[in-house]
């Protein structure tokens, strides 16, 4: 496995990769590694060509007062795990290599960046899309895989993908569960035993909501009331926000139909979590959990 | 010569010409075009590959109350200079190919956009930063060139281009001008010809100023002042600004020295007119007219 440190290594790396005429996949991630991005990788081999994963805590998409210094950094690990999964190539850059200069030009969704996580992190999205533009236009990859679990930055980076025309082709991995429904992140690490045991509690929450739907309830705030209850009711006391909202364009749906992202997060202690479910809701009554994208 | 209409013809053009082991030099314009573009089309064509120029007039670029729908759309005769000047292909797409959804996701210079003519055109470097990002990532050249008659949107882009890691090398082109002075743009079609008589003292305004940095005056604003002095004297009665600014960030210096860029703009009757001188002040005293980068 090649570790690349700077940009000029990464080009050159993938030069010599067009050359022998081989694909590049490409797997960002923000390390901390665990078997959701292990699931990535895994639809990035499936490709065929190499697999790139990128390993760098983005300072510009925490804010202020948020856990960039303390977010766990455990590199060796991290590169013994990309090394078992059989990732070809990890691109390690420090935040110097990445912000050269005092960053100014920034990649911002207007609209996207303002809804459900954007309202508490308002600079967040524009971190998120600015770096992602950055290790795209640097890696150059034909694929980029990313999870469903941030389903609000994949639906910013598909349209971001979308509307300024970069010639990539995207694929979601699905979100990666603990065996008790907890969605895996790298967040999980903060948990105290006790926060660790309700913090299932969103996801099963938000199961309830899903059969809710399944029931036959369409009311986007009465299924958004019932799951902020469940959770309220096994310990998850902050909850941040519970929305149904439009797969397509987080718009607020006045009926739950069609695709549906389910989105919650809420804090387990001061550990700030996200999860959610996709809903296809079908004319003829059907639900079923489906992809973003 | 090519006319490609839509994103897919030119991706397709493109990839082709790499099969063929050819470089791609690209010219983005908004048509009307003239000598100005030609010495841009002549650098393109010396680096020995294909030469692509995209005419097309950005909505987004222009402030609501703005000359989009009467900005000249000569197409006939655009084409026609392009065939003339070499041009291998022409990508001449409509608004809809360009902008497929109501756009959310922006490029956008926080510091850079708000200075000199960003201060009255508050949206024009968001929508010219993101069209042009749009277009390099369409074609994907090895090269793009600018004109440095558009000395801030030049700066725009090379810090675009920096910051956001895209895989382009950026050429500049000298600004043509007329006769007298007037430096070409598609906007001096506006002229009526009592204005088109008045509008050289721009630039000779501009060189009034290049004289006093020679002859030794370091306080910028003293050079500001003649300059706006110079046109006012000659009829330029509604100054925009006049500036003296760090060529490489367009930040105000306390005295004139180093890369030097002298912007002006200014409204000869209706029309809004923009020029610039960049000097080379060096410590052994001497001033010579050079280029942005």
């Amino acid at each position: 496995m090649d570790r690349l440190e700077t940009i000029a290594e990464v080009r050159q790396y993938v030069r010599a990769e067009r050359i022998a005429r081989r694909t590049v996949a490409f797997v960002p991630t923000m390390g901390a590694l665990h078997d959701g991005h292990g699931s990535c990788v895994a639809a990035a081999r499936e490709l065929g060509g190499v697999v790139i994963v990128s390993i760098f805590v983005n300072p510009a998409q925490f804010e202020p007062r948020e856990d960039l210094s303390k977010y766990p950094r455990p590199l060796e690990k991290d590169l013994a795990l990309c090394g078992a999964w059989g990732v070809d190539a990890v691109f390690v850059p420090d935040a110097a290599e990445m912000y050269r200069v005092d960053q100014d030009v920034w990649v911002e969704a207007d609209r996207l960046s303002k809804l459900l996580c954007g309202r508490t992190r308002p600079g967040h999205f524009r971190g998120v899309a600015t770096v992602v533009l950055k290790l795209l236009n640097i890696v150059q990859p034909d694929t980029a895989v990313f999870g469903q679990k941030d389903a609000q930055q994949a639906v910013v980076i598909r349209e971001m993908v979308e509307q300024l025309d970069v010639a990539v082709r995207l694929v979601l991995s699905p979100t990666v569960r603990e065996n008790d429904g907890l969605a895996m992140s790298s967040r999980n690490a903060y948990l105290a035993l006790d926060e660790r045991a309700r913090a299932p509690w969103i996801y099963r929450s938000l199961v309830r909501g899903k059969e809710l739907v399944s029931k036959g309830e369409r009311d986007p705030s009465r299924v958004a009331g019932e799951i902020r209850r469940q959770m309220e009711a096994h310990g998850i006391a902050e909850v941040e926000y519970v929305e149904l909202v439009d797969a397509r364009d987080l718009s607020t749906p006045r009926r739950v139909e069609g695709k549906v992202l389910i989105a919650a997060a809420a804090r387990v202690g001061t550990t700030r979590l996200i999860d959610n479910v996709v809903l296809d809701v079908r004319e003829d009554g059907t639900v079923e959990e489906t992809m973003l994208f």
